[in-house]
């Protein structure tokens, strides 16, 4: 086993250029010619293509693509009663959630006779990509889906070998509110649910966590006219600590970040020379089990050296362990959730604050923004005029339409006024 | 001169498959080689290669490419009165309406100790690409933008052949707020705002309408890493009208249309024959002048057939004349904006009700929103428990993230409740 080691390196002999953490975009190219070739192969031969790929990377001959509702049924009876009540728990936080998230129609009379407003309306169609037995993603998948209104809401998960999915990703899929559930994982799934195939149909707009692979098809389905949340790089933790920071809990939130694998990045910004050297032994004291994450103290001088570095990164998750959190909160420009104090681990939006997990990653919090309610809608404004209303801009629209050399344009409003 | 034809079918004779309208992206496709090209070329050569493409497709060798503040002063010297007075007219009713429309931070206790919220921040750096001479287009892109707080709005335009920008251009889009305005056109200007050359940044987010060559640009720069408002096509409007509606308008909103071009359409829904006679008439009379463009009269046996093809259609333009309009409003699922009433032309939302003009064209209105102040900002959640809160949910997280395979995420939760 790896050793664990603790980088430390003070904030300010670092070059800006290392703030950004922009480290999965080399991994994107090195696999996008496979990701092409995948969705090349299910453009030409649809779900023959997508049996093959399944059987190849996957290692299962699937007879059916689609879960049956015996299967889903089944999963039901074979998950624990207490599983089962936390993912209930877990799902009613995330509707509450979502719920007061959810954006309502609003018109408003702007000047006499002159109303507009705006409509918010979901997709008709979508796509969840849910990687094997994170039945957690589910849920926080397909919720803001649900609430948004979307009519069908697509789920594709990896089978396990022996054909089946992970019960528990079935029942929370369901549970949430999915309409159909494929067997299809990695670039395939996402190639058939961006092209449509005789049984998965084309969708909209795709969702969701995953892999590398994952990820480079999601970019390519853009290619095709298909919307995506946003690309997902390796999972991270940066946290702020002042001396008020509770060591134990630092080095415990960077200890669970490790848990997402090797490229995961688990990073403390701190003013406070006595909080690193804790937490520093606190992680190599009890790393031992640890999977390797990429654990880095940095020092800093302020806590203002702190938020800007921050900012540069733009971190999946962000911890706030400072004295006066509020002030630094409004700071904040790039980020993908905020958790804020000592009790607000990310574990505790991971499942069950009613936040929602899926995140940008990578530096990607800077253009994107975490799964809600808003991925499933569009916009469509509204205006509503009277004779009065026209009346008053009238001389603005034809000046303006005029001087564009857009005649027609004026004679339409005039043409309201010859009576 | 082309003798304007008015098509006239029955909605029932056509094939669903037709009621879509995605004919950009043929064009598209055709253009795509040349502006791969360009952009590779801007990529490789910065300003130099910008400067060549100017040359060449705007015929005018570029001294400076930024335009100075004494261009600007002399632009508002040479606009006379009544327009200016009308582009700040304009100006303040988009400013209303998208100040309306802004999100504000929220944060609520959904349970004793557990308190949620959102941030709304809004990006830092944005290009707005800007048609020569429509000057109503540089208000409708700035003006959100700087209603969302970005920093730095960088536009770009083309240049005229003798190195300067139309005077109405370059004050609208310094009265909107534009931080910096360079004179750039084409798939050109996209590719410099796309990568940034040694003169123009590169931007977080490209928004703006344009041609063929602009939208091909915009796509191929979303690969870049760069956000995008949406691809737009030839502009169109979609009329639905019963026996209420007004015939004189609805031709005079038709022939407004034409004025985008011949890709552009002009489409009338109606239930009434008569209605569908009389604009036909009054088209073919007054058309003499329009440049040719696609008006097609479709008749239908009721509103709901009607809407059902709205619907499909996706028109970037809905005029909505019909006896209870807002009845109707509530099964709109997709356009860029509606205008309901004999009084609400498309017209005056081009210029002067206050709503963007800005809106997805060509079907990209199922998937895409108009632009608005959400365009230019993103979203973090916030999420601050307490001790009690986290004790609440203690259990719910334990549970499922070992289910999951994440004991040191459990870990972080117990490890807060060890003393």
């Amino acid at each position: 086993m790896r050793k664990v080691t603790v980088r430390r390196e003070r904030i300010k002999d670092l070059r800006k250029e290392e703030w950004a953490s922009i480290q999965a975009e080399k991994d994107l190219a090195a696999v996008m010619p496979r990701v092409r070739e995948i969705i090349a192969g299910v453009k030409d031969r649809g779900d023959a293509a997508l049996r093959e790929y399944t059987e190849r990377f996957d290692r299962v001959k699937l007879k059916e693509l689609e879960v049956k509702p015996e299967e889903i049924e089944a999963a039901r009876s074979s998950v624990d009663e207490l599983t089962l009540r936390s993912i209930e728990a877990a799902s009613r936080a995330i509707k509450r959630f979502h719920y007061r998230q959810k954006r309502r129609a609003w018109g408003e009379e702007f000047s006499e006779g002159i109303f507009l407003g705006e409509l918010f309306v979901p997709f008709e169609l979508v796509g969840a990509y849910v990687p094997a037995s994170y039945f957690s993603s589910a849920l926080m998948c397909v919720i803001p889906a649900v609430i948004a209104g979307v009519r069908e809401i697509i789920v594709c998960t990896p089978p396990r070998t022996d054909g089946t999915i992970d019960p528990r990703t079935l029942v929370a899929a369901e549970l949430a509110g999915a309409t159909r559930i494929f067997k299809a994982g990695g670039a395939q799934a996402i190639a058939a649910l961006a092209l449509g195939t005789e049984t998965i149909p084309k969708v909209q707009k795709i969702v969701g966590p995953g892999n590398v692979y994952v990820t480079a098809a999601k970019l390519v389905a853009r290619e095709e006219g298909v919307e995506i949340d946003f690309p997902a790089g390796p999972s991270e933790v940066l946290i702020i600590g002042d001396e008020t920071a509770n060591p134990a809990f630092i080095a415990a939130d960077m200890l669970a970040q490790a848990e997402h694998g090797e490229k995961s990045q688990a990073v403390l910004l701190t003013t406070s020379a006595n909080l690193a050297a804790e937490v520093e032994r606190i992680i190599i004291a009890e790393a031992g089990q640890a999977r390797g994450a990429q654990f880095r103290i940095l020092t800093a001088e302020s806590l203002d050296e702190c938020m800007e570095f921050a900012n540069a990164y733009a971190p999946e998750h962000l911890e706030l362990m400072v004295r006066e959190p509020m002030d630094r909160l409004k700071r904040i420009r790039n980020a993908g959730s905020v958790f804020i104090g000592n009790y607000s681990p990310v574990a505790a939006g991971d499942y069950a604050t009613g936040a929602n997990h899926v995140l940008p990653t990578a530096g990607y919090a800077k253009l994107f923004t975490g799964l809600d309610v808003d991925h499933f809608m569009h916009r469509i404004t509204i205006q509503w005029l009277d004779k009065g209303g026209l009346e008053k801009i009238r001389e603005t629209v034809v000046r303006l339409s005029t001087a564009e050399g857009m005649e027609r344009h004026a004679q339409s409003i005039e043409k309201r006024f010859l009576d």
